[in-house]
């Protein structure tokens, strides 16, 4: 899965992976909400753009994975004693949003391009704790959701290569992706997923 | 399944399974477009009660299912040369949600129950559209789908039975239930699962 890794313009350091590790069960109740969100996300394109066939096809497997996610993560939240609740959300999500133009069809561009680098660092992330985390049934289980998010950037970059030259494409992941290793250049004091 | 078809009013006349079988291309459409409704509600009914560990874990399988749905119904549409697309929606949902009060927790048993009473109505309309449907494999097709409905209508009563009085439950599904049977009392023009 090398090009996800090559989208990604800065790799995670290593202080993120220490502050996750010491906050283990805050980073599940946050992943459990990524994992809803991104269901979320995915239905919400297709109800935006419901005439895109390739579209409402591979995001609705999208969907039905990240629902999935959703429920393993909260298996493992009720196996550990958990609560589910609200968590606030880092600055990640709502930065990345804010560079999405708000006209089509820059705006389908820019929405599939930064959900895909959402992936890609999902991706990247799940992977430092599957390497990290001491218990090793939960590194496992890391392990078992990296391969899905890697397959998830590739079907937004497969949609943004469908619908845009693969010229602006580029750029356009080029630029985003700075801003994407930017935010995360200073890490976020509350222990989340993209802290 | 007799309380499913007990929480309805009114049942279905004629008139709307003539008008839906001469219609079944954009029955179809429509059906998928529930679907994914349902599915998106589902997600967003997470997200508002995140603390809610048993609403939680059941909407996840109802969301989960009606992807599976919105699947099928979309490889029907594929089947048929139906191109996916916009439809301007009916009436029966604006005017359902609002009935939904402002204020919790009378938010939460009102979503719920309108909830219930549409899934309520799709298992009664699924089942009218499986009797009567000249095509035998979507009439099966949608025999099929039938009982999810029914089990969708339960789940949402079980939860608003979760987290209120049954006295309370039961008489505002009534008024909710006489509502939701008037607007469906005139035919909408156009065709719709809940024209
Ligand atoms: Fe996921
Ligand atoms: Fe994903
Ligand atoms: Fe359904
Ligand atoms: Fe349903």
């Amino acid at each position: 899965m090398l090009t996800t890794i090559n989208a990604l313009k800065q790799p995670t350091r290593w202080e993120w992976v220490v502050q996750a590790l010491a906050n283990l069960d805050t980073i599940l109740l946050d992943h459990s909400h990524c994992e809803r969100k991104a269901a979320g996300v995915a239905i919400n394109l297709m109800f935006r753009y419901p005439s895109n066939t390739k579209l409402v096809r591979m995001l609705t497997a999208i969907a039905r994975e990240e629902l999935e996610h959703f429920e393993l993560v909260n298996q493992w939240l009720e196996r550990r004693g958990i609560p589910l609740g609200p968590l606030p959300a880092p600055p990640y999500g709502a930065t990345l949003n804010s560079e999405i133009r708000r006209d089509e069809p820059m705006r389908l561009l820019d929405t599939l391009l930064v959900c895909g680098l959402i992936e890609a660092r999902s991706h990247e992330r799940l992977g430092l704790l599957a390497d990290a985390c001491p218990d090793r049934e939960l590194a496992q289980f890391y392990r078992g959701l990296m391969a899905s998010e890697a397959r998830h950037f590739g079907i937004y970059w497969i949609l943004a290569d469908t619908y845009f030259d693969r010229e602006t494409v580029m750029q356009r992941l080029e630029e985003l992706a700075i801003v994407e290793s930017n935010v995360l250049a200073t890490l976020h004091p509350q222990p989340r997923i993209h802290s």
